[in-house]
């Protein structure tokens, strides 16, 4: 089980010279995930796909006709994106009576097409509705950053956390409505990047809320990131090339990000603000008075993810299907019935000039900066019966996030060190909106000094 | 007076030979506004700005660097396009204290680059919301196509229907939310394109209902609208070429357009189809389900317009402004509150369904052919005060046209005989969205044998 744990530069490059079979390291890692002490990271395992791929890899390599960095590559999907013959259940049960899914999501096309493995789907937030990672149905797979305690992956994309940091896949895709790809990332110490909403195909992805779902992959690091988005794009090779932190603007933003942040977080975060400046990097903080007015809408007016969300389990949420359902999940989406269309389509243009006052209130080519959450993960006990605290949890554990999501940003989440219990802490660094090269370019150049 | 009436081509071929200078055609058309016994056409007229435009479209002329075909027509802008240093009043007086607009709408500088001379704004019904065409602030004006009781003009493009079937310009630029462009074409006996939304820069114009505003000239002939189109996304020549109507397949729609028809509307569109079958089209009849449920969603769930116009007026709705306008503009747009945001969401999706399923019920390259309108224009009079027969007649009048801004169409409203009274029928001819130039193409083809 050598190969467990290495990052898609590690694998590729003993893949590309012979040094490892794509058959040995799918078979290694299906039996990794099989024998694994947590069963709730995967809701299902795809061994013959696997195991097929894997096989027309090998081929491909010895052949010559390798198709890239990420032929070979294992890669696990969240339980939302269609994969030919199997049913899209969402972290949801009630979803498990439907048909399965005729065709893979375009996504899950693509990234075949680039050579990768697809081993399985793995567990998620129920209808990917809560940034903390529990899950009634499937069970809630452990942060494995924890060594006492059990503590939450994060959510939505809570098995693609732990599947990547726990070492059984270099890849896991998620999607982020309100954070459910940086969350996990940061909860867990691994890399998460959410590229800007519509810069991949969502065709066969199960939404939450079409106004904010975006994609990206958890991975060990920003490179690897790089080569998942070149591929999901449907390129072979990228064009973001290394940046330099060397004279680079960041901006930290003082408005909202750090209220009530945990001591151990808001250092490891300090300390990595001092490496950043060190390297060359000009740190500039700055008030955001929108981003406290966001909340404020969001209080008056409801969330458009709510109402969305509502819009689309509507029936679901009023019939039999809701008996099957995580009572927090309908609580939450029942909220969104009570907004009205004008007051929708008001946060809808108050988003709008959000944006464009945001790209006014920084410069070209500037990177946000801040803590990816304000707490490190909290232990499951503690939110499991308590819904109050759970709420409570969900809301803190969502906010720093959501606030990319309402803008638009891309954003990808660095570990930074270890907050309080020894638990790692998440580095977010965001650009406005298609700034997806120029971010990731920064950040490829950032993480070694921001994981210090 | 002798050169009022005449089309873009007509006017053009004069002013490009040298035969009629830009300065004497503006003058005329300012002069026969001025002295018209309709007083309620335009709400302001700009003749200084025009004078200016003129005199510099004949210097370039007089210098052989002519802008084109339409460099020295005259244009009537309808009252909710920016124009600096006017205030955009949409109809309504309660706007009249809002400063003056700093710059031109988009469309209205492209306008002016093509040559197109800007003589003044035209009448509208408040906030663009209605059928009609009937304003209580700033008057209605009549159709002129009536030779003996007042009749409507058409809305909301009231003035701008009128202000070409006078005779007073060659265009006036509309836009059509549910058929502000059309039906006062149709109405009056001319010749009304929506462009698919979205075709034409919005910046300056004041919205309606942002998911189905679209904008588009009222004219004489499909030809000058076609040149219009041109540079209204400019460009100095149109990729619009005459098709055939030899074996062009006509579709003509049978749920809901011909739904309690006038009998002379029925009688002169069914003489244009064997008009049009005899030049070679071929006619099919065909249901589509899709069109009654369209009206059942919104019976049950509301309309997009006014969830979006409600969003709009909010505050005017529920202040001092209230007050200052139309009581039925009001009460309608009032309707918008109770509209949830779910409900909203599931228009919007079910729009996108229907979409998707009318590409499946036509052939790429089909054209749908209807009377634009169930009846001729009503009278003034009958509607004036009696808001049950507005609402009814209002509705009725919206009805058909509705169904290409919800389904996003272009279209292209024909004049095609008398009805009733005598009054202007219309045929309207659509294409499914961003299918414009290929409309365009069939309309000039088919405008001779349209027209009868």
């Amino acid at each position: 089980m050598g190969h467990l744990g290495k990052s898609v530069a590690q694998l590729s490059a003993l893949i590309q010279t012979g040094a490892l079979d794509p058959r040995q390291l799918a078979e290694e890692t299906l039996d990794a995930i099989r024998t694994h002490a947590d069963q709730s990271i995967f809701t299902v395992l795809t061994p013959e796909r696997a195991l097929a791929e894997a096989d027309q890899s090998a081929k491909r390599l010895a052949e010559g006709r390798s198709l890239g960095i990420l032929d070979g590559i294992p890669v696990a999907w969240k339980d939302l994106f269609d994969m030919e013959g199997l049913t899209t259940t969402a972290g949801s049960t009630v979803l498990a009576k439907n048909p399965p899914a005729t065709t893979d999501a375009a996504i899950v096309t693509t990234l075949k097409q680039a050579g990768m493995i697809a081993v399985g789907r793995t567990n998620m937030s129920e209808f990917a509705f809560s940034g903390i990672g529990i899950n009634p149905h499937y069970g809630t797979p452990k942060n494995p950053a924890s060594t006492d305690v059990p503590r939450v992956p994060g959510g939505s994309s809570s098995g693609a956390g732990v599947s990547v940091a726990g070492g059984l896949v270099p890849v896991a895709m998620g999607t982020d409505t309100g954070g459910s790809i940086r969350i996990p990332a940061a909860f867990n110490g691994i890399v998460g990047y959410k590229g800007t909403r519509g810069r991949y195909a969502m065709d066969g992805v199960f939404p939450l809320a079409t106004s904010l779902d975006a994609l990206g992959p958890l991975c060990h690091t920003v490179q690897d990131a790089v080569w998942v988005d070149a591929a999901m794009r449907g390129r072979t090779s990228s064009e973001v090339v290394r940046g330099t932190l060397e004279g680079q603007s960041l901006v930290v933003p003082e408005t909202v990000f750090f209220d009530g942040i945990e001591d151990g977080a808001a250092m490891a975060f300090e300390a990595t603000l001092e490496r950043l400046s060190r390297a060359g990097a000009r740190i500039r903080r700055q008030a955001f008075p929108i981003f406290a007015q966001l909340f404020e809408i969001i209080t008056e007016r409801g969330a458009l993810v709510t109402a969305e969300a509502y819009a689309l389990h509507r029936e679901r949420l009023h019939g039999e299907d809701a008996r099957g359902m995580d009572p927090r999940v309908v609580s939450r989406s029942l909220t969104g019935q009570k907004i009205t269309a004008p007051d929708y389509i008001h946060i809808l243009q108050v988003r709008q000039r959000m944006i464009a006052e945001m790209a006014r209130s920084v410069a070209p080519g500037d990177i946000l900066v801040s803590p990816t959450l304000p707490h490190v993960a909290p232990t499951i006990e503690s939110l499991l019966t308590d819904d109050a605290a759970f709420f409570a949890a969900n809301g803190k554990t969502l906010r720093n996030t959501q606030i990319g999501n309402f803008l638009d940003w891309c954003g990808v989440s660095i570990p930074c060190g270890t907050g309080d219990a020894g638990m790692p802490v998440g580095c977010l660094l965001s650009g406005l909106p298609n700034t997806d090269e120029h971010l990731l370019s920064i950040a490829v150049a950032a993480e070694e000094t921001v994981r210090g």
